[in-house]
């Protein structure tokens, strides 16, 4: 049915009507005070946003665009870091460093699996190598539903003090709580499309105090993502390039709308639908593909038996105009990805898990019992609305 | 008065109210049948727009971004450039092209003068130099409303092969001829917020064959930029990083619109648009800051006398709500800019000259008969009206 698609990947995600009414104004001069009345708004919302006193910087670009930004400002050529890889971010973290000539070490787990504090920790303390400069790791690895212990990881990365944290929060930011002052996190990027609840396009990056002092010298080579250019205009409420305007003002109406909402109950929103989520597909009888206790509350990847994953997303689609993922790379055709991040609510998981009930219905799927998956759900959903719930 | 802005500025420039609104849709996912159709649909328009049989990429970037990828995709650390630099542009490439740790050659003309395509030649042909691997010159500098012979310099290029053309045409795609197969244009870098009517947030950069040989060999390092990926993906209707898919929309429909006006339609208007323009500009007694033969049909920027620039832009934009952009670096407060390019008809130069002679009157300024400006620039438009006019 034309203009029913009910998105449920991990990015782009729905965006409120208000958003997308906001970003339907005329555009404005960006050098206007008007302008920077908007800039000076949002730079306090997204410091709020995470939960820091660090420059949160906004770039034109992707996520992958603020990860760039995020790890050249900051590094030489030949430095070392540590990449963790354990999903299709993380690869391209590593492939990014080395296309910029730096030195990787990969701090590895399985796809689907999370990383390994330890292995960071036996990382940074292995002797006799070219000293570590920076660790980067992605917090939710959209290609798994795998949610990375960033916290865990920045706390051994506390007795290092010359090494940076570079953060991939682009699944995570909004979604999920990310700290950054507290967890001293250095670089963390992020991109709009996600938990943000407006479209894509624009990229962030928070930068501490110590990556600004690395950034002092510095040598990878870098023009329209040289941070210090955009650090200098921010002070100004301004961008040394001309920032998509109208994109700002849907981050402008939508930072609106996540305060009133409030930092708890938007965590513990996405705590709730990625339980509601799992419940249903365990329910269903479909096996759930990151553990429990690393599964990410942006994104639940499923690793379908007995049925296929690619069908289930065609007939989703089809039949209810429902988009979920498929998998990436040797992931293709073996799990399907249900995003349920920023601007989604409880109805969303009970309309989706319903849906893929009726589509396992009708591929003949027989390894549940109808109305089981919206059951576990509204378990969840309804158990949180309790006196003292969640 | 509120939401009464008529921007004037050479970019953002005004947008129709059917791209606002076909930006104001529910995004879809990217890797979607329906995200595919768009996009083979844009690439097609851009190719007409940029007249060429190149390949024609699309970035979620400023104009900087596109000139950026233009540059680094194609060279390698030490080679040599020419760059053309007459205006805040040329400068900045020339800045880009050091930070990359290019050998740069500055083709300089003062601000406000052409460049001089026989400069080009000579430093093309001077002995005993490292041979120079691309020339880097802006068609339409935007600082100063002065229009480069990029055909002129073209011509001359085509005697040394092994040499890139690289042209900023930032705002002259979509409101200038830039015939890119015919003048041999190698790497061609522009953004949305111009001659597109729509809002910043994308950028355009056409590739030639000469120039995917070059970027075989080409070692500066690159990821975010990296063409190759963007032109593999292309090849599928894809895109390498999450395109913003709104802005996408708004491409989609504002080329259907330059479409229905036609290429010779649209360059006849702007070149009206200027003559109008600076016929009302003229007859108000205000210096003209380039010259008639290297006029820029995007923007006209003015020196007044006798009359302080930045209090005419003052009392524009209080009184009738009028943006138009003051000078940049050392030309700021000595000029103004009228930007003319995009969705600007005939009727807002009318409204932009009535504006101005008003706000001559407000801030008391003698040198012109009240209605001389609206009356020349009548006089163009209506002269373009006579059969067989232009």
């Amino acid at each position: 049915m034309d203009n029913k698609l009910m998105l449920m990947i991990p990015g782009p995600t729905p965006v409120p009507e208000s958003v997308l009414l906001a970003m339907a104004q005329h555009p404005i001069g960006h050098r206007s005070g008007d302008f920077g009345k908007i800039m000076a708004e949002v730079s306090e919302g997204l410091k709020w946003l995470h939960q820091t006193q660090n420059d949160v910087l906004i770039l034109s670009a992707s996520g992958t665009g603020a990860m760039e930004a995020g790890i050249i400002n900051f590094l030489s050529p030949g430095d070392h870091v540590l990449v963790g890889c354990n999903g299709k971010f993380g690869d391209r973290w590593a492939a990014l460093s080395q296309a910029y000539g730096l030195t990787v070490t990969k701090v590895s787990a399985e796809w689907g699996q999370p990383l390994n504090p330890d292995d960071f920790k036996a990382a940074l303390e292995a002797e006799g190598q070219q000293p570590v400069k920076a660790v980067i790791v992605t917090h939710s690895e959209t290609s798994t539903g795998v949610l990375n212990d960033v916290e865990a990881i920045s706390h051994y990365l506390k007795a290092h003090p010359q090494v940076l944290t570079i953060v991939d929060a682009v699944t995570s930011l909004g979604a999920i709580s990310v700290p950054v002052d507290e967890w001293g996190l250095d670089v963390v990027g992020s991109g709009s499309q996600k938990g943000y609840m407006m479209p894509p396009g624009l990229a962030f990056v928070a930068v501490s105090p110590k990556a600004w002092n690395a950034y002092k010298t510095a040598t990878l080579p870098r023009f329209y993502f040289d941070l210090g250019k955009y650090r200098k205009d921010a002070t100004k409420n301004s961008t040394p390039f001309t920032p998509p305007v109208n994109l700002f003002y849907a981050l402008h109406r939508s930072l609106q709308l996540l305060k009133g909402e409030g930092l708890h109950s938007i965590f513990s929103r996405h705590q709730r639908l990625k339980t509601a989520t799992r419940a249903a597909v365990q329910a269903l009888g479909l096996p759930l593909f990151a553990p429990d206790d690393a599964a990410s509350p942006a994104i639940t990847a499923v690793a379908p038996h007995n049925v296929d994953a690619e069908q289930i997303r065609t007939v989703l689609k089809k039949r209810f105009d429902i988009a979920m993922a498929g998998g990436q790379d040797h992931l293709k055709g073996k799990i399907f990805r249900i995003g349920h991040l920023g601007f989604v609510s409880d109805r969303d998981i009970l309309t989706a898990i319903a849906a893929l009930e009726a589509a396992l219905q009708e591929l003949g799927y027989q390894g549940f019992s109808p109305g089981a998956g919206v059951a576990a759900a509204a378990g969840v959903i309804s158990g949180s609305m309790k006196p003292g719930a969640n």
